[in-house]
């Protein structure tokens, strides 16, 4: 079977983080999934630690919902491995739909195939930082 | 001809940050590559613009020197695409060689083969932050 293209992960990737879906989100990933994630920890080092993170995520939103856009997407598909990497906007919505807040960052996937779709064999995430005050640009500029 | 394992670009890289060996360091990224830095600037589009950042930094450290470590690395290899990652130790010395100060970050690494070695074509690098405060990390715990 033909993998589907790997950028459709991105899709996937909203489509479940939209819905709330810890096993959806989850289902995107290798078992052995390395994450360095933007916040916090060094390594999540495998799809149950990932999991963690993901339950951690969900369950603070409440009836909230986080709507996820990528930009500039570059892509990059061999038979074996694939990478897709891209700008992110996370919209935070209230549960009416009202848009509260937005947040920038940049995720770069490295996919392996696995029958007719490709699983995130690793990920990481990052917003740059500033030399002066070492905080994080969540902001990018248009 | 088989391309160096992927893992060797971390030993060509630390050799060329310690010599400041700007074109040594450029000659392992290929043109077209992309990169997520740290600090700044959401992406270098192109060796070209990596460039600049590679001569500003090098240019910044005077008579010091910059040691790099790897620990932690992963990698994986196909025949056309391939990917490293790993946590890092920058360590600044003084040009008598005293250890001044270390810094710990992760790098991603996504290489394609070029004839008889791979090249960087994707790279992004980053520290966790802390969700209070905003600001990144830069020690690793033990």
């Amino acid at each position: 079977m033909t993998p589907d293209t790997p950028v459709q992960i991105l899709d996937a990737y909203a489509t479940a983080v939209y819905a709330r879906d810890v096993d959806a989100l989850l289902a995107l990933y290798h078992p052995d999934v390395t994450v360095y994630d933007m916040w916090e920890s060094w390594l999540y080092d495998g799809r149950d630690a990932w999991r963690g993170m993901v339950e951690g995520w969900f369950g603070s939103l409440g009836d909230g919902r986080v709507e996820v856009t990528f930009d500039n997407v570059r892509s990059t598909a061999t038979p074996e491995l694939a990478l897709v990497h891209a700008f992110v906007t996370y919209t935070g919505q209230s549960a009416s739909g009202e848009r509260l807040r937005a947040m920038n960052n940049r995720v770069s996937m490295t996919l392996v195939p696995e029958g007719d779709r490709w699983l995130i064999q690793h990920e990481h995430s990052s917003a740059p930082a500033q030399f002066e005050t070492g905080k994080v640009s969540l902001q990018r500029p248009v």
